[in-house]
């Protein structure tokens, strides 16, 4: 199958795992499992479960653990928009080219589908059902944790609003980074790697490829945030300069933000250079992630 | 050793245990871990951890298991507080006795700081350090993952935002506290049940016991509303008549409200009867949860 088959095929069954996962509709409290459900189905790239995916394919992991690792990805990834777009952080109305969910509902039920959602992802990784050794299992729902705590994700996003208004070094820059976004994006990656038998040196290696990685993704949203319009965004262009925050652009300019993208992507094929052939889908979505055109 | 010296050092033991889980102020991003701590710890009555310790006695699990499993729940508990008096939920500003997080720290924080405080009570519930068989580890997880969720707290609070200038029926408000309270508590003596090995009898024994135990706790928090006074309560009193919510003191009067209580006390120390004395701990802390002179 070609790439592009691929990652629709992933994007298809994840979409289904997430379905199942979520409370129905029609179960108390409706209007809660309604903006849970608004905001996970039926929109996004899907990139944290690919990334799930693609690297478990490098360890033939079984299809049903990476679905329960990706949509766990995907569900925190979720619930961290719901709560960046609240009129106290973001403020924004506009989301995968949709109203966002506190617009769409109210600011509270928003709140609430955010805290529900979390819970939720560390529910589906702590499911029996999963195909892998249980020590294992505990190891990836403490990654999870990690990854999405004050030390990952949300520690990211406060340093993220710490730094409005701040000129920033490139260092800073990047560290922010690794923990608002990459941290999420490192665990999809590993989680992969533990649904399949990954030693801890093809883990060492996946985390170094997952954190360049998760820098070029973050180069690219930077680029694309000038350079693309609201409509082909699905969410609010412009808004860093808007909002006036550091990003790889306001630091280096546009050539040398898209030089560093350029290397960066470099270096995140040279990571996977010891995996060979086995790597192909990393390789592939490395690539499609650097070109964005989806 | 009687149980008011029990009490204070299981207190003692879950304020260290808080303390070492929680991320030192000094790491990076400070603020956020500043809110964190400050949201955690010195206060609160630890009732969750109480409950978690005494149900542990009855099965004689190990400490260390116990304190984790008690944290893990308190965690929850705070980060729940934490959103709770956010403005664009009850708009409070105080708790503990002391400024809630947001007027302390400011919205954003206090937002992040509850979500980062979800992740850290799943951080330590994986943790390889307890004693207890991997398979009810995962099975611990996953019971404080649907008691925090949107078929427990977060569906509790969804259900008691929307219940607001409604009148209720008592048995509306006891499916909304049963998911808004209950589910927490009910989590804290299931995990220490599950910290011992109890057979799948006495956990459903101590479900039910949990349950009625749940609704005495909101049943006194309602007479305490209106018969206490901020100073003694920590927390502002007489919020539920200002904010025209149904309570059982709104729906049966006073008098009604309090035989319930007495009722359901009853009940709870029934549910434990087949334990005889091992239960003794429960039982005490029963009585002191239906006194809360504490």
């Amino acid at each position: 199958m070609n790439f592009l088959g691929w990652a629709a095929s992933i994007q298809q069954r994840t979409e289904v795992a997430l379905e199942l996962a979520l409370p129905p509709s029609h179960i108390s409290p409706t209007r809660l499992h309604d903006a849970m459900r608004y905001a996970v189905l039926g929109g996004g790239k899907r990139v944290r479960p690919l990334l799930c995916h693609a690297t478990g394919d490098l360890f033939k992991a079984t299809l049903h653990s990476l679905d329960m690792a990706a949509i766990a990805t995907e569900l925190i990834h979720a619930y961290s928009l719901i709560h960046d777009d609240l009129p106290c952080m973001d403020n924004d109305v506009l989301r995968r080219g949709k109203p966002t969910c506190h617009i769409e509902f109210d600011e509270v039920t928003a709140l609430l589908a955010g805290d529900a959602l979390q819970a939720l992802a560390f529910h589906v990784l702590s499911s029996h059902s999963l195909d892998v050794d249980l020590s294992h299992q505990l190891d990836m729902l403490n990654l999870l944790a990690t990854a999405s705590g004050s030390r990952g994700m949300a520690g990211g996003q406060a340093l993220d609003i710490a730094s409005t208004n701040q000129q920033l070094t490139i260092a800073e820059l990047e560290l922010m980074h690794i923990h608002k976004t990459g941290a999420l994006i490192r665990a999809a990656v590993l989680l992969g790697a533990h649904c399949g038998k990954a030693t801890s040196s093809e883990l060492d290696q996946l985390s170094h490829f997952a954190t360049r990685l998760g820098l070029l993704f973050q180069i690219i949203d930077d680029i694309l945030d000038i350079e693309s319009d609201t409509a082909t965004l699905g969410k609010t262009a412009g808004k860093d300069v808007a909002q006036n925050k550091s990003t790889y652009v306001s630091l280096l300019g546009k050539t040398q933000a898209k030089e560093l993208a350029v290397c960066l992507l470099h270096e995140s094929h040279a990571a996977l250079s010891s995996f060979g052939d086995r790597a192909l889908r990393l390789h592939e979505l490395t690539d499609f992630i650097a070109e964005r055109n989806f």
